[in-house]
């Protein structure tokens, strides 16, 4: 594990902070393409609405959310950051921020990360609970959080409760259940360190989150999981902050997912395997968003696409969009290159895996890694696994027929390509920003509870997008504004409005 | 006017009933296209839900709504029906409704209807009354609307208002003010038409809208207007029964507008002026999902088709299928073809108009006529206006060029092609007769207000046309219906998911 | 049959003359759309290059042909013209070129037509006869052919050789052959017709076709047929006078084929139909040109497409850019829409349009009505044929389904829709105004023999339309032309360029 | 420089032998994705029909070429082999072909290679030259040459007239010309290298190649750049054996061109940038068959597509495939990227590149670097060069904006990506497997000149690819073949043909 250094102004624990000089280059290259947050720096640079803010930032440590990192500080917050995943971190990426544009190597003048790629699970938590510890800087704690995924709210929400109890619970004792949380590591085994990590945390200070949670204006959630958490803790009355759900942003569901996707999917399998798309044929599970950008891509590269659902809706869709919508039971020995993007599990059975074309490409931009039935795959009786290279990996079945499988199953899209661009990042993450200048500059317009953004906030994220692209946008007349019974200046449809 | 006859089963008021045997016909070839309404026929023709149902329609007298009409009455109802347009009947469908399956010209088995293409305002709307005298079928009135345009909701309320009121008020007294009509006469004329009509029906029974609207279990609204009226009754109290927004299902609103205009966009341009579409630049304005199909079916054809939004985030979403996005001031002079899809007013300005290309195609699919500003070209000095042929026109501008202006700046897709496909109905068309039974089975759950359809029932309606489309859908596991939290059986999607 | 006038300045036979004042209409709207040869003229016109040319043309009396008749005239020539099929004149189009730019409907001052809509086949080639009869100018013929299908070739070809043996076969004679026709009737009842014709000219004057014949300078030619059938005469050394082949431009064969197709399909079954073709399995038959034009257009419109292919080189064209490459015979039972555009024969068999689902609709864009067997369906025991309306027939099969066949098997594009667009004919026109003058003024530099444009005249008729399409071509610099060894005007490729 | 070893079974030098397993593991993945070259190995392993032939391969050394070498070998051919560039071989694919699918490290069984990636100019001629020693398989030389680029044909062409003139040219005289030589040095030092190469074999053996070219049946040829080399020698009489254009088969031309760069741009753009595609602006010089395939795939992403073109032909079809054709000139501060594909010179030019939008994509996939003006753009006072990363420079010009430029100019879907897939790949090597066949066992049918494979064997080409796509190929019957003239097992087209 990486050395925290306080001997300098700020503490920070990152993997190798000469990393820093490449990282701040490609930061550069970065803000080119995230100019939603760019303009939100020469927007709000000299109003400061974020000067007072003390996030506690749990986000992928990439160059993308370097950037964001750096606009919150621009916009006068303090921030400290951890990552929310284990493997996720760009060490370029920690080493630039640490540093930030001013300072240097030996001087870093930046902002506190505490990430690297590979941590384990101890670190990862205990890495977590840095997030929270401002004494460096002065504080109890921070008075907002930016969480991806919710392991940082759950910290808190964990901490209040334990601190109430008065002690964690025992991790052996069934009852204890299971928490709630998502990782590498099988539930329970995660969730045991969480104990350990809280334990720790109560010994020291046995009041520490019960305070911090009375400061905490709010929190911002990034993904459908980490939402999923809050509108739980909301229905049974634990919440203990506002928070805004950023993921249902339109700019961030449909762009993310649909645009997101179509960029790295191809480019997944491509870095993978170098294997010509064109004339193929690929199956595609699922419609949704994901879906949608994966058939796009395909669809763009000359393959022969067909579409597995089990939502009458989206089948629909997807006929009238012009692809042949099968189950996968039934064309499994034609396909060429099986895609899921469901956030469903064992949408690949092993039936099916036995099922498909020599050396077919299987492959996973949804969700969990579940949604290829790995584990049913490696009981399979005589199957064998050879490494080509990293997250590239043949499965000899005992079929004689053998299938290429991308990242073990995880996300290719990450696992094989770099995830989103940068353009992509910059919708989710000006979200992020006007979310977090929301909470913190009208927090008693929002008593507990999750929110979405103010459709005119999500029409703000997009129009900062539009110069980039060259797009010129249409003004509405006073006369045509009174017509359709909306602003000049929006926002423009109803909130049902599906886009 | 043509004569209604009850010296038969029926009472009823169309063109011409010989016109019966070529409407039978057609109506055969349109059941093929209507999967929807066929499988509730086979369905719920057994069960009967709507035995007892008296139905008062006010849609479009076409052949897809003559399959509507028996599939309501296969389902138990009885009918009445009038068109909510006056030029939009087909008479040949009026005459095959009359007729009925079992029917014959000389001896009607069908469905009263009172419609013909070519209604006087006058006319129009005594017809709409006749929709309401149910006394030939032995009672006071309907107990349920099927209404597009809410022309036949309308009737009712003001009925009963001026019922109310003992009196219809005076036309020529400025504080009557102007109602709230749409229609083809200009909408004080239109009013002044419509208090005649119920100050007769007054004289002939002053309770009568009153008795009936007692008896209204609901109305069904296939439209955006018809909704809008809808809501505003329900804000301002005066909403006298349930209503049910059709409109809004994610069937009706993300495939009529989308795959309709996809249809019958270049089906209209085609046959207006068989001008080739490939190579040319079309300017769609408007990216919502009328824009959005207008412009793949241009892109389709071989166009360059450029975007106007005034909507930031429809405006990223066109720039992100790869459409370049202008203002039409500013690119007016390249465009071979402009087609409106707003439902705004004034979108394409006379000087647009005056700066196109000679003889560009100038068409409107998005709502009213005044999208193209007509009344703003007619107005041009020296402006000519010359008949190419029925609804196509060519403008000779003082500039020296000219332009083509399709269906006189109305629905070209209506005027110049045969609007939307029947398929594309169907879907529509199946949500309206599943609101008919909900609100007729479960009146009791519809308190007064305004309702969509439940999911369930709007994946249904996509459902029943999966089959025609050679769709196999996959089946849920129950592992994995829990593993997302859902039925097996649906519905799949949070009400707020956008597709 | 429509009379003859001579009365005036010129002699004509259409069907009405009056027409005249609508078709002028549709001239100036389809000029608009002929860029090449509005330029042809501008270019042209002042030089005069086809002054003492006397075309005698045999190309169907299209609106589009009636600018291509009058930009010959406008360059000098005189000119007669008859169609060169039964069916395909417009008789507003004959009666405006009768009239001509400056003449009125009692004073033609234009072109001697001798064509409608409807002829038989006696009548159809004594029209063809007329086109060779110059007498009323003052000549004993034409010195050049303006030829389609290569109707008008034959006639003077077997004038020739029926001249130099003093007699026409005996048509009852089995050793007389077939001689080889295209049209509408079987070929041994026309060519019975042509004997009859051409004997009626040898006893009028038994040298007339010789005379001719050694004033021709050339013919240019329009199609496939026409050119195969030069090809053969030059094989065998029968032919009579060089010959151009425009069919093998690539700005005739590749466009008229791929851009027309994609235009006229969709809008035949549009105009036939009113099925929505989104979401349908269309079976594309053939992925040369024609099909390759038809499949881009279904996909465009949202269907699913299946392509048919004997050629491997095709069929991996097809697999490449995305179609599934299926035989019929395999999935007839899946398919929506059938559609011919392989000029070969009984592509569509019986036992396929059994399996069709029902109401599947079977179309032809490719050559004669024989691509489906309509004569084998027509045989099927109990098979019975309905017309919708004309040129939409549905096939009540003895399986209890039915299919639709539209234009009764001929091409849909011209029985459905309105053929090819203007612009598309432009290019193919531009290359035979070319072609003529290229004959006429170089006629020294083309022994007898068959030839294609050079290819910088093939590179002219692009250039000519791309000012129309907004198209800015980017200029070569000496030194890059001087890199790719080509002048810096062209032409660019090698003959072999496959484009 | 590697080590030659002799003494084992083969002698070679390839960078480290030890690679061989990887590369092993790599072919039999690639073998799956050439299904072409395994469909000759099983039709044509039986019959050996190149048993005797003595191949000298010139080519990239990578894995598809490693299949190719194998399937030479597998029908009976001796094989030596070296690359056709100093940068392309893959180290691991020529220790492969070394060791052999039956050999091991210590016991190579397979060919001689003389290649590994890095070689000098020096070397990469010794190693050419070693190709013709088969003193160690007890030989002159080789029977056959398999060529890319045509660098072997030079060296034997080169050595016959320095061996007839009894000695090498004087490279420091003027006179001696620059030869025709490609490459990565300057052409005149690369020329002095050819001529010390030359020298030294003129000293060990002065009739070597006098020898060598008496006993050459042949040599197959990939490229445009060494066709055109073979045309000019057969036009000038210097030719000294036939020679077959592999590269203007269908199956090679129209597929690596179109079909490899739409996989391979997109791709590279990725590996290089990560920046999102979609959205952006993309200008693609050039619409042949390069660009037609770029500009495919950009569409695909999402990327809005301008073309730029010198052919107005080509500029047409540009424009009815929907595209903007404009000048860079024009529109290059509206454009994010540009792409090259024409294969002329200063198609970018240094004013272009200070024009485009700040971090704009400048990149390669046409053919030499020159096509964007590097050595402009190097000479530009001020300019400043940053190395993103291997193949990413990053150019800080004066204008205040940056550009980056992939693989400072070269071919990036080679410099950043890896060039064609190898399903492209079996396109081509198929063509020239079934060349080498041809020359072999019919030498006495190709008289010296230069030759394109018959049709039929440019069909089989597609016919051996399609299985693996699940293309089902529809027969035509007796009947059919003799309506359209051909026979049932094809050549179906003509030679003009265009696809």
């Amino acid at each position: 594990m990486p050395e925290t250094y306080v001997n300098t102004r700020i503490d920070y624990a990152v993997k190798d902070i000469s990393l820093a000089e490449a990282g701040r280059h490609q930061l550069r290259l970065a803000e080119n393409e995230m100019p939603g947050l760019m303009a939100l720096r020469a927007e709000f640079g000299p109003s400061q609405p974020l000067k007072g803010a003390r996030i506690a930032g749990s986000l992928h440590m990439t160059v993308q959310t370097a950037v964001l990192i750096e606009t919150l500080t621009a916009l006068g917050a303090q921030v400290r950051w951890a990552s929310c995943n284990i493997f996720s971190t760009q060490d370029e990426a920690a080493a630039a921020v640490v540093v930030g544009p001013t300072g240097t190597v030996d001087d870093p003048q930046g902002v506190p990360v505490f990430a690297w790629k590979g941590e384990t699970l101890e670190e990862y938590w205990q890495l977590a609970d840095r997030i929270f510890d401002w004494s460096n800087e002065g504080f109890d704690g921070p008075n907002l959080i930016l969480d991806d995924g919710g392991d940082a709210t759950l910290l808190v929400h964990k901490g209040v409760e334990f601190e109430a109890a008065g002690a964690v619970p025992d991790a052996d004792d069934p009852s204890t259940g299971s928490g709630t949380v998502s990782g590498s590591g099988t539930v329970s085994e995660e969730y045991r360190i969480i104990l350990d990590t809280l334990g720790a945390s109560l010994a020291r200070d046995p009041q520490r989150f019960t305070r911090m949670a009375e400061g905490l204006i709010g929190v911002t959630e990034e993904t459908t999981t980490g939402v999923h958490r809050l509108y739980e803790l909301a229905a049974s009355g634990d919440l203990l902050f506002p928070a805004i759900n950023v993921n249902d942003s339109v700019t961030k569901s449909k762009f993310d997912n649909v645009y997101g996707i179509r960029h790295s999917l191809p480019d997944g399998i491509n870095r993978a395997t170098d294997v010509l798309i064109g004339g193929k044929t690929v199956f595609v599970a699922g419609y949704g968003d994901v879906g949608k950008g994966a058939a796009e891509a395909m669809r763009g590269q000359g393959a022969r696409v067909i579409v597995g659902e089990i939502d009458p809706i989206c089948a629909l869709q997807a006929a009238m969009d012009g692809y042949q919508v099968a189950r996968l039971d039934d064309v499994a020995g034609d396909v060429d290159i099986v895609i899921t993007g469901t956030g469903n599990t064992r949408v690949v059975t092993v039936d099916n895996m036995l099922a498909l074309k020599h050396l077919a490409i299987v492959g996973n931009v949804g969700h969990f890694d579940d949604e290829i039935d790995m584990a049913g795959l490696a009981a399979v009786p005589g199957a064998q696994r050879i490494e080509i290279k990293p997250q590239v990996h043949e499965w000899r079945l005992p079929t004689g027929r053998s299938i290429l499988v991308l990242s073990e199953g995880r996300l290719l899209n990450l696992g094989n390509a770099t995830g989103h661009p940068s353009f992509v990042m910059s919708a989710s993450f000006t979200n992020q920003v006007l979310a977090q200048i929301e909470l913190y500059a009208n927090r008693d317009a929002y008593p507990l509870g999750v929110y979405v953004l103010p459709k005119a906030l999500d029409e703000k994220v997009a129009r900062l997008h539009l110069a980039a692209l060259g797009v010129e946008l249409t003004q509405l007349t006073t006369e045509q504004a009174a017509y359709i019974g909306v602003p000049v200046e929006g926002p423009y449809k109803l909130d049902h409005y599906r886009y």
